[in-house]
């Protein structure tokens, strides 16, 4: 099972440019990705999918929607390199549900015959469940569990950054409310320009900022190199 | 039907100080509230409905908490100012849900029996749905569906500071998926420091800023005053 969780797909040297060698990394040679789009709302998927062709065709690897397939099952059957992008969760989730495409995805991952690649909404979807996304639950994805491939949260974008006048809670705030509620859960707060690199059990953390792990009580920074998940 | 919705708790003046005159004005005599503490995750119900007690003493009135009633529905059906307060709007409900308290409720205060008092959370909870609040979904509510007392979306906190470095959505972004999946639903984006005074199908908003409405593929601000809903 090969993974790669972004934080995020912007970045100041453009669409996922930050991502290049690890995507090529992860890929290892795979050319043809089935992009999930769903997370979009704000933008037709149509011009979502031609982002992330543009974005991957420099590395080699070229991009078929999800969406646009006939038959959205055999196309998750099939794939070899899944890549999910970022926007609101709930809304990537609530189509995937309603697609029945969540297990099937999962077990092709896990089993090895797909890897897979998300930023934001689509490495919250890796995870246990969506319970520690920072996006606003615009429609009901019909419970909260996710794909589960990693046995810890992820939040994204993660910073706990305190908003002059803003009186609403800070990032580690609400996290904490996840961990009070779920003391057994590890959740890791992946600053933006990480990601996790995930091969079977074994979880790597890359990138330029130390990210931070929050279980019950507890929370503690860690820097780049291979995570012991607590 | 009378309620007072309020953006934020907390001031520069004090717990719930800048809302002394606006909650006296709602209560309007009534002096025993029922404190719904449900919100709270990371600070205990009794030392919750504590602070709650000791902020609303100067003004005369008495809190008691509705997790340390016996018969929480006898409580409800009896309360004369029902007080909802803030924290994670996700927990709120849940546990409104899990106790079977949410209708009666929405019957009491739409009855004019009770008057509700809310702010952050517990603002997002008078009216149609949780979709716009701004928390994390640290738990599964059971469907977001809420009190619907009003017939708008809320949300608290509202500003759209752009953070520099963040790469997620901001907060008008966010608020635009959720009128693109719902574009017949009004969402008032409430400042920190403002609030609604709702009395039957009058609204009114006050506060030192402008609040911000957004509909469809529409914005725009509005200043204290009667709210015409679009």
């Amino acid at each position: 099972m090969d993974l790669l969780l972004l934080s995020n797909s912007t970045s100041d040297d453009g669409y996922l440019v930050h991502a290049h060698a690890a995507i090529t990394e992860l890929a290892d040679g795979r050319t043809d990705a089935l992009f999930v789009p769903y997370a979009g709302v704000t933008r037709d998927w149509d011009a979502y999918t031609d982002q992330v062709r543009e974005a991957l065709a420099p590395i080699g690897i070229t991009v078929r929607g999800l969406h646009a397939e006939a038959d959205p099952l055999a196309a998750v059957n099939a794939a070899t390199l899944i890549v999910v992008g970022g926007g609101n969760t709930f809304r990537l989730l609530q189509v995937l549900r309603q697609q029945a495409l969540l297990a099937p995805m999962a077990a092709r991952v896990r089993a090895g015959a797909a890897r897979y690649i998300g930023w934001s909404a689509g490495s919250n979807l890796a995870t246990p469940s969506i319970r520690t996304t920072n996006d606003m639950p615009v429609v009901d994805p019909g419970g909260l569990d996710a794909l589960g491939l990693i046995p810890f949260q992820l939040n994204p974008h993660y910073y706990n950054l305190v908003v002059p006048g803003f009186r609403g809670e800070t990032r580690d705030q609400r996290l904490a409310e996840f961990t009070t509620l779920s003391p057994d859960t590890p959740v890791l707060g992946l600053p933006e320009g990480n990601w996790v690199r995930v091969s079977g059990n074994h979880h790597t953390l890359h990138g330029p900022h130390a990210a931070r792990w929050f279980l019950g009580d507890r929370t503690w920074d860690v820097a780049a190199g291979v995570l012991g998940v607590p």
